[in-house]
Protein backbone atom coordinates (compact mmCIF):
# COMPACT_ATOMS: atom_id res chain seq x y z
CA UNK A 1 0.00 0.00 0.00
CA UNK A 2 0.92 3.33 -0.80
CA UNK A 3 0.73 5.42 2.55
CA UNK A 4 1.24 9.46 1.96
CA UNK A 5 1.50 9.49 5.71
CA UNK A 6 4.06 7.46 7.92
CA UNK A 7 1.84 8.21 11.11
CA UNK A 8 -0.91 6.59 9.17
CA UNK A 9 1.18 4.02 7.64
CA UNK A 10 2.41 3.17 11.23
CA UNK A 11 -0.97 2.82 13.00
CA UNK A 12 -2.42 0.78 9.84
CA UNK A 13 0.82 -1.79 10.49
CA UNK A 14 -0.04 -1.57 14.17
CA UNK A 15 -3.56 -2.88 13.52
CA UNK A 16 -2.20 -5.39 10.94
CA UNK A 17 -0.32 -7.18 12.84
CA UNK A 18 -3.19 -8.86 15.24
CA UNK A 19 -4.01 -11.81 13.55
CA UNK A 20 -6.72 -12.41 11.17
CA UNK A 21 -6.78 -8.26 10.11
CA UNK A 22 -4.92 -7.65 6.76
CA UNK A 23 -4.12 -4.46 5.51
CA UNK A 24 -7.31 -3.27 3.93
CA UNK A 25 -9.15 -3.77 7.61
CA UNK A 26 -6.54 -1.90 9.16
CA UNK A 27 -6.67 1.16 7.19
CA UNK A 28 -10.54 1.07 7.77
CA UNK A 29 -10.17 1.08 11.50
CA UNK A 30 -7.50 3.54 11.47
CA UNK A 31 -9.67 6.01 9.22
CA UNK A 32 -12.27 5.04 11.33
CA UNK A 33 -10.32 6.71 14.33
CA UNK A 34 -9.36 9.64 11.94
CA UNK A 35 -12.66 10.40 11.94
CA UNK A 36 -13.46 10.49 15.70
CA UNK A 37 -12.85 12.69 18.41
CA UNK A 38 -8.83 12.31 19.50
CA UNK A 39 -9.85 11.18 23.06
CA UNK A 40 -11.63 8.13 21.23
CA UNK A 41 -8.07 6.97 20.38
CA UNK A 42 -6.76 8.13 23.06
CA UNK A 43 -9.05 6.17 25.19
CA UNK A 44 -8.75 2.84 23.15
CA UNK A 45 -5.18 3.38 23.51
CA UNK A 46 -4.89 4.01 27.43
CA UNK A 47 -7.84 0.75 27.64
CA UNK A 48 -5.11 -1.50 25.67
CA UNK A 49 -2.18 -0.64 27.72
CA UNK A 50 -3.52 -0.42 30.87
CA UNK A 51 -5.46 -4.14 30.55
CA UNK A 52 -1.77 -5.21 29.09
CA UNK A 53 0.06 -3.60 32.31
CA UNK A 54 -2.31 -4.94 34.98
CA UNK A 55 -3.58 -8.47 33.92
CA UNK A 56 -2.77 -11.05 35.93
CA UNK A 57 -3.10 -15.00 36.13
CA UNK A 58 -5.09 -15.56 39.25
CA UNK A 59 -2.90 -17.96 41.62
CA UNK A 60 -5.52 -20.60 42.01
CA UNK A 61 -6.76 -21.32 38.84
CA UNK A 62 -4.86 -19.40 36.26
CA UNK A 63 -7.48 -17.78 34.55
CA UNK A 64 -7.14 -14.10 33.60
CA UNK A 65 -7.87 -11.31 36.79
CA UNK A 66 -7.68 -8.00 37.58
CA UNK A 67 -6.17 -9.01 41.49
CA UNK A 68 -3.92 -11.79 42.90
CA UNK A 69 -7.21 -13.78 42.93
CA UNK A 70 -9.94 -13.95 40.06
CA UNK A 71 -13.67 -13.17 40.96
CA UNK A 72 -14.45 -17.00 40.38
CA UNK A 73 -11.88 -18.08 43.01
CA UNK A 74 -12.58 -15.18 45.74
CA UNK A 75 -16.01 -15.43 45.51
CA UNK A 76 -16.80 -17.39 48.66
CA UNK A 77 -20.79 -18.47 47.87
CA UNK A 78 -19.06 -21.11 45.19
CA UNK A 79 -18.45 -24.87 45.65
CA UNK A 80 -14.60 -24.93 46.36
CA UNK A 81 -14.93 -28.89 46.20
CA UNK A 82 -15.41 -28.57 42.64
CA UNK A 83 -13.09 -28.30 39.95
CA UNK A 84 -13.28 -28.44 36.23
CA UNK A 85 -10.27 -28.47 34.40
CA UNK A 86 -10.41 -26.04 30.76
CA UNK A 87 -7.74 -25.53 28.12
CA UNK A 88 -8.25 -21.63 28.22
CA UNK A 89 -10.13 -18.80 29.53
CA UNK A 90 -12.44 -18.98 26.44
CA UNK A 91 -13.86 -22.09 28.21
CA UNK A 92 -14.35 -21.08 31.57
CA UNK A 93 -16.31 -17.92 29.46
CA UNK A 94 -18.27 -20.25 27.82
CA UNK A 95 -19.35 -22.05 30.89
CA UNK A 96 -20.08 -19.11 33.04
CA UNK A 97 -22.20 -18.24 30.13
CA UNK A 98 -24.21 -21.16 30.75
CA UNK A 99 -24.77 -20.44 34.26
CA UNK A 100 -24.77 -23.82 35.25
CA UNK A 101 -22.20 -24.39 36.89
CA UNK A 102 -21.10 -23.03 40.67
CA UNK A 103 -17.67 -24.41 41.59
CA UNK A 104 -13.87 -23.52 40.39
CA UNK A 105 -12.01 -23.90 37.48
CA UNK A 106 -8.29 -24.38 36.67
CA UNK A 107 -7.30 -23.38 33.48
CA UNK A 108 -4.24 -25.21 31.80
CA UNK A 109 -3.18 -22.98 29.17
CA UNK A 110 -3.31 -25.60 26.59
CA UNK A 111 -3.15 -28.99 26.37
CA UNK A 112 -0.42 -31.88 25.83
CA UNK A 113 0.79 -31.56 22.06
CA UNK A 114 4.06 -33.30 21.27
CA UNK A 115 4.08 -32.11 17.73
CA UNK A 116 3.67 -28.56 18.52
CA UNK A 117 6.25 -29.41 21.64
CA UNK A 118 3.94 -28.73 23.99
CA UNK A 119 5.40 -30.98 26.96
CA UNK A 120 2.98 -31.62 30.62
CA UNK A 121 5.73 -29.11 32.38
CA UNK A 122 4.44 -26.33 29.85
CA UNK A 123 1.23 -26.53 31.03
CA UNK A 124 -0.62 -25.86 34.67
CA UNK A 125 -0.72 -29.19 35.80
CA UNK A 126 1.64 -28.85 38.97
CA UNK A 127 -1.03 -26.40 40.81
CA UNK A 128 -3.42 -28.80 39.96
CA UNK A 129 -1.68 -32.07 41.63
CA UNK A 130 -1.76 -28.79 44.77
CA UNK A 131 -5.18 -28.45 44.80
CA UNK A 132 -5.51 -31.79 44.62
CA UNK A 133 -3.27 -33.12 47.41
CA UNK A 134 -4.86 -30.11 49.50
CA UNK A 135 -7.66 -31.96 50.52
CA UNK A 136 -10.42 -29.44 49.53
CA UNK A 137 -11.35 -31.12 45.94
CA UNK A 138 -14.21 -33.90 45.69
CA UNK A 139 -14.44 -33.66 41.97
CA UNK A 140 -12.82 -33.12 39.39
CA UNK A 141 -14.14 -32.37 35.90
CA UNK A 142 -12.47 -32.33 32.61
CA UNK A 143 -13.74 -29.90 30.17
CA UNK A 144 -11.37 -30.47 27.58
CA UNK A 145 -12.29 -30.26 24.01
CA UNK A 146 -12.36 -33.86 22.34
CA UNK A 147 -9.36 -34.09 19.88
CA UNK A 148 -6.55 -36.37 20.20
CA UNK A 149 -4.47 -34.13 22.47
CA UNK A 150 -7.13 -33.54 24.73
CA UNK A 151 -7.53 -37.21 25.19
CA UNK A 152 -4.04 -37.57 25.78
CA UNK A 153 -4.04 -34.58 28.37
CA UNK A 154 -6.81 -36.44 30.12
CA UNK A 155 -5.62 -39.98 30.41
CA UNK A 156 -1.80 -37.82 31.39
CA UNK A 157 -4.08 -35.87 33.98
CA UNK A 158 -6.46 -39.01 35.44
CA UNK A 159 -3.28 -40.83 35.98
CA UNK A 160 -1.60 -38.30 38.03
CA UNK A 161 -4.51 -37.99 39.73
CA UNK A 162 -5.57 -40.83 40.92
CA UNK A 163 -3.78 -41.78 44.33
CA UNK A 164 -5.75 -38.32 45.56
CA UNK A 165 -8.72 -40.84 45.26
CA UNK A 166 -10.71 -38.09 43.81
CA UNK A 167 -13.67 -38.35 41.60
CA UNK A 168 -12.72 -37.66 37.76
CA UNK A 169 -15.82 -36.50 35.64
CA UNK A 170 -15.80 -35.52 31.90
CA UNK A 171 -18.91 -33.16 30.42
CA UNK A 172 -21.54 -35.11 28.62
CA UNK A 173 -21.27 -35.45 24.67
CA UNK A 174 -23.77 -35.76 22.47
CA UNK A 175 -26.32 -35.06 19.48
CA UNK A 176 -27.07 -31.40 20.95
CA UNK A 177 -30.35 -30.07 22.22
CA UNK A 178 -32.43 -28.89 19.44
CA UNK A 179 -30.25 -30.78 16.96
CA UNK A 180 -31.89 -33.02 14.42
CA UNK A 181 -29.87 -36.31 14.36
CA UNK A 182 -29.77 -36.38 10.50
CA UNK A 183 -27.51 -33.32 10.91
CA UNK A 184 -25.39 -34.31 13.40
CA UNK A 185 -22.19 -35.93 12.72
CA UNK A 186 -21.37 -39.80 12.40
CA UNK A 187 -18.98 -39.88 15.72
CA UNK A 188 -21.05 -37.83 17.71
CA UNK A 189 -24.25 -39.49 16.81
CA UNK A 190 -22.69 -43.19 17.19
CA UNK A 191 -20.83 -42.40 20.57
CA UNK A 192 -24.41 -40.58 21.50
CA UNK A 193 -25.90 -44.55 21.30
CA UNK A 194 -23.04 -46.27 22.84
CA UNK A 195 -22.85 -43.69 25.56
CA UNK A 196 -26.85 -43.96 26.01
CA UNK A 197 -28.39 -43.20 29.16
CA UNK A 198 -31.61 -44.57 31.72
CA UNK A 199 -34.83 -42.98 30.44
CA UNK A 200 -36.10 -41.54 33.79
CA UNK A 201 -39.91 -39.71 34.78
CA UNK A 202 -40.23 -37.48 36.86
CA UNK A 203 -42.15 -38.71 40.48
CA UNK B 1 -20.40 -12.10 27.34
CA UNK B 2 -19.27 -13.28 31.04
CA UNK B 3 -15.85 -11.42 31.84
CA UNK B 4 -13.73 -12.11 34.85
CA UNK B 5 -11.62 -9.23 34.65
CA UNK B 6 -12.73 -5.98 34.42
CA UNK B 7 -9.40 -4.69 32.57
CA UNK B 8 -10.20 -7.03 29.64
CA UNK B 9 -13.99 -6.06 29.30
CA UNK B 10 -13.02 -2.53 28.77
CA UNK B 11 -10.59 -3.57 26.16
CA UNK B 12 -12.86 -5.76 24.22
CA UNK B 13 -15.19 -3.11 24.55
CA UNK B 14 -12.75 -0.75 22.97
CA UNK B 15 -11.55 -3.26 19.97
CA UNK B 16 -15.61 -4.17 19.56
CA UNK B 17 -16.39 -0.40 19.12
CA UNK B 18 -14.40 -0.58 15.83
CA UNK B 19 -16.81 -1.02 12.59
CA UNK B 20 -16.59 -4.57 11.55
CA UNK B 21 -15.49 -5.97 14.72
CA UNK B 22 -17.56 -8.26 16.92
CA UNK B 23 -17.24 -8.86 20.25
CA UNK B 24 -15.65 -12.45 19.89
CA UNK B 25 -13.26 -10.97 17.53
CA UNK B 26 -12.77 -8.63 19.49
CA UNK B 27 -11.57 -10.93 22.69
CA UNK B 28 -9.83 -12.81 20.30
CA UNK B 29 -7.18 -9.96 19.78
CA UNK B 30 -6.88 -8.69 23.42
CA UNK B 31 -6.08 -12.08 24.26
CA UNK B 32 -3.16 -12.06 21.42
CA UNK B 33 -1.96 -8.77 23.02
CA UNK B 34 -2.38 -10.68 26.83
CA UNK B 35 -0.27 -13.42 25.24
CA UNK B 36 2.45 -11.22 24.22
CA UNK B 37 5.12 -8.96 25.52
CA UNK B 38 3.79 -5.78 27.46
CA UNK B 39 5.96 -3.48 25.30
CA UNK B 40 3.79 -5.11 22.11
CA UNK B 41 0.69 -3.23 23.39
CA UNK B 42 2.73 -0.01 25.13
CA UNK B 43 3.68 0.19 21.27
CA UNK B 44 -0.08 -0.31 19.49
CA UNK B 45 -1.67 2.24 22.09
CA UNK B 46 1.79 4.50 21.27
CA UNK B 47 1.22 4.04 17.61
CA UNK B 48 -2.99 4.70 17.72
CA UNK B 49 -2.44 7.56 19.99
CA UNK B 50 0.51 9.48 18.21
CA UNK B 51 -1.13 9.32 14.76
CA UNK B 52 -4.56 10.32 15.60
CA UNK B 53 -2.75 13.37 17.96
CA UNK B 54 -0.72 14.48 15.00
CA UNK B 55 -2.57 13.88 11.90
CA UNK B 56 -3.45 16.83 9.62
CA UNK B 57 -5.36 17.51 6.10
CA UNK B 58 -3.16 19.07 3.72
CA UNK B 59 -3.77 22.51 3.17
CA UNK B 60 -4.15 22.35 -0.95
CA UNK B 61 -5.60 18.81 -1.31
CA UNK B 62 -6.82 17.35 2.23
CA UNK B 63 -5.29 14.18 1.80
CA UNK B 64 -4.31 12.97 5.27
CA UNK B 65 -0.59 14.05 5.95
CA UNK B 66 1.98 14.85 8.70
CA UNK B 67 3.24 17.79 7.77
CA UNK B 68 0.85 20.78 6.30
CA UNK B 69 1.71 19.34 2.82
CA UNK B 70 1.10 16.08 2.18
CA UNK B 71 3.73 14.44 0.52
CA UNK B 72 2.40 14.61 -3.00
CA UNK B 73 1.78 18.65 -3.09
CA UNK B 74 5.20 19.09 -1.30
CA UNK B 75 6.66 16.50 -4.14
CA UNK B 76 7.80 19.74 -6.89
CA UNK B 77 8.48 16.72 -9.87
CA UNK B 78 4.38 16.41 -9.88
CA UNK B 79 2.69 18.07 -12.33
CA UNK B 80 0.95 20.96 -10.86
CA UNK B 81 -1.50 21.59 -13.77
CA UNK B 82 -3.37 18.53 -13.27
CA UNK B 83 -5.62 18.01 -10.36
CA UNK B 84 -7.86 14.72 -9.95
CA UNK B 85 -10.81 15.08 -7.86
CA UNK B 86 -11.42 11.77 -5.59
CA UNK B 87 -14.30 11.10 -2.79
CA UNK B 88 -11.94 10.19 -0.31
CA UNK B 89 -8.12 9.10 0.87
CA UNK B 90 -8.76 5.53 -0.21
CA UNK B 91 -9.20 6.86 -3.58
CA UNK B 92 -5.99 8.72 -3.36
CA UNK B 93 -4.14 5.41 -2.42
CA UNK B 94 -5.52 3.80 -5.10
CA UNK B 95 -4.79 5.66 -7.82
CA UNK B 96 -0.75 6.00 -6.70
CA UNK B 97 -0.62 2.16 -6.26
CA UNK B 98 -1.30 2.11 -10.50
CA UNK B 99 1.66 4.61 -10.43
CA UNK B 100 0.40 6.11 -13.94
CA UNK B 101 -0.51 9.44 -12.62
CA UNK B 102 1.99 12.18 -11.94
CA UNK B 103 -0.35 15.20 -11.05
CA UNK B 104 -2.31 16.48 -7.67
CA UNK B 105 -5.41 15.90 -6.07
CA UNK B 106 -7.82 17.21 -4.68
CA UNK B 107 -9.60 15.08 -1.87
CA UNK B 108 -13.93 16.14 -1.30
CA UNK B 109 -14.59 14.07 1.64
CA UNK B 110 -17.45 13.09 0.26
CA UNK B 111 -20.36 13.26 -2.62
CA UNK B 112 -23.11 15.48 -2.69
CA UNK B 113 -26.26 13.40 -0.71
CA UNK B 114 -29.45 15.26 0.20
CA UNK B 115 -30.41 12.03 1.39
CA UNK B 116 -27.40 12.06 3.71
CA UNK B 117 -27.91 15.94 4.02
CA UNK B 118 -24.16 16.72 2.90
CA UNK B 119 -24.69 19.25 0.57
CA UNK B 120 -21.66 21.26 -1.50
CA UNK B 121 -20.81 23.22 1.48
CA UNK B 122 -19.51 20.17 3.75
CA UNK B 123 -16.98 19.36 1.04
CA UNK B 124 -14.29 20.48 0.32
CA UNK B 125 -15.37 22.26 -2.82
CA UNK B 126 -14.36 26.13 -2.03
CA UNK B 127 -10.61 25.14 -1.51
CA UNK B 128 -11.09 23.20 -5.20
CA UNK B 129 -12.34 26.77 -6.92
CA UNK B 130 -9.94 28.50 -5.19
CA UNK B 131 -7.01 26.42 -7.00
CA UNK B 132 -9.23 26.76 -10.00
CA UNK B 133 -8.71 30.37 -9.62
CA UNK B 134 -5.33 30.78 -9.02
CA UNK B 135 -4.50 29.70 -12.66
CA UNK B 136 -2.08 26.97 -12.16
CA UNK B 137 -4.50 24.38 -12.83
CA UNK B 138 -4.64 23.19 -17.05
CA UNK B 139 -7.31 20.34 -16.28
CA UNK B 140 -9.38 18.80 -14.12
CA UNK B 141 -10.05 14.91 -13.86
CA UNK B 142 -13.11 13.93 -12.02
CA UNK B 143 -12.29 10.45 -10.40
CA UNK B 144 -15.37 9.83 -8.55
CA UNK B 145 -17.56 6.71 -7.80
CA UNK B 146 -20.32 6.80 -11.14
CA UNK B 147 -23.37 7.11 -8.58
CA UNK B 148 -26.16 9.32 -8.76
CA UNK B 149 -24.50 11.06 -6.27
CA UNK B 150 -21.44 11.04 -7.93
CA UNK B 151 -22.69 12.04 -10.78
CA UNK B 152 -24.53 14.96 -9.30
CA UNK B 153 -21.31 16.10 -7.58
CA UNK B 154 -19.29 15.93 -10.83
CA UNK B 155 -22.20 17.77 -12.83
CA UNK B 156 -22.42 20.34 -10.16
CA UNK B 157 -18.73 20.91 -9.95
CA UNK B 158 -18.26 21.01 -13.27
CA UNK B 159 -20.83 23.88 -13.72
CA UNK B 160 -18.62 25.95 -11.10
CA UNK B 161 -15.44 25.23 -12.75
CA UNK B 162 -16.83 26.56 -16.27
CA UNK B 163 -15.98 29.98 -15.78
CA UNK B 164 -11.92 29.25 -15.21
CA UNK B 165 -11.48 27.82 -18.78
CA UNK B 166 -10.15 24.20 -17.47
CA UNK B 167 -10.57 21.44 -18.91
CA UNK B 168 -12.78 19.15 -17.23
CA UNK B 169 -12.61 15.30 -17.97
CA UNK B 170 -13.50 11.60 -15.86
CA UNK B 171 -11.64 8.65 -15.99
CA UNK B 172 -12.82 5.95 -18.44
CA UNK B 173 -15.07 3.32 -17.25
CA UNK B 174 -15.73 0.46 -19.30
CA UNK B 175 -14.75 -3.27 -19.54
CA UNK B 176 -11.66 -4.23 -17.54
CA UNK B 177 -9.13 -4.98 -18.72
CA UNK B 178 -8.59 -9.06 -18.74
CA UNK B 179 -12.60 -9.28 -17.82
CA UNK B 180 -14.65 -11.50 -19.62
CA UNK B 181 -17.52 -9.72 -21.97
CA UNK B 182 -20.02 -12.49 -20.77
CA UNK B 183 -19.67 -11.79 -16.75
CA UNK B 184 -19.33 -7.97 -17.36
CA UNK B 185 -22.87 -5.92 -15.82
CA UNK B 186 -25.08 -4.97 -18.49
CA UNK B 187 -24.43 -1.56 -17.41
CA UNK B 188 -21.02 -1.57 -17.63
CA UNK B 189 -21.30 -3.31 -20.98
CA UNK B 190 -23.75 -1.42 -22.66
CA UNK B 191 -22.35 1.77 -21.97
CA UNK B 192 -18.36 0.57 -23.32
CA UNK B 193 -20.43 0.05 -26.67
CA UNK B 194 -21.99 3.72 -26.57
CA UNK B 195 -18.54 5.04 -25.34
CA UNK B 196 -16.13 2.82 -27.96
CA UNK B 197 -13.00 4.63 -28.94
CA UNK B 198 -11.36 4.33 -32.68
CA UNK B 199 -9.07 1.67 -33.28
CA UNK B 200 -5.34 3.07 -32.82
CA UNK B 201 -2.39 0.95 -34.71
CA UNK B 202 0.77 2.07 -33.63
CA UNK B 203 2.86 3.50 -36.68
Amino acid sequence: MNFSSKLIEEAVNAFASLPGIGKKTALRLVLHLVNQPTEISEQFGEALVTMRRNIQFCKICHNLSDDPLCTICADMRRDRSLVCVVEGIRDVMAIEETSQYRGLYHVLGGVISPIEGIGPGDLNIDSLLGRAQSGDVREIIMAINPTIEGDTTIFYLSKKLKEFGIKISTIARGVAFGGELEYADELTLGRSIVARIPYRTEG
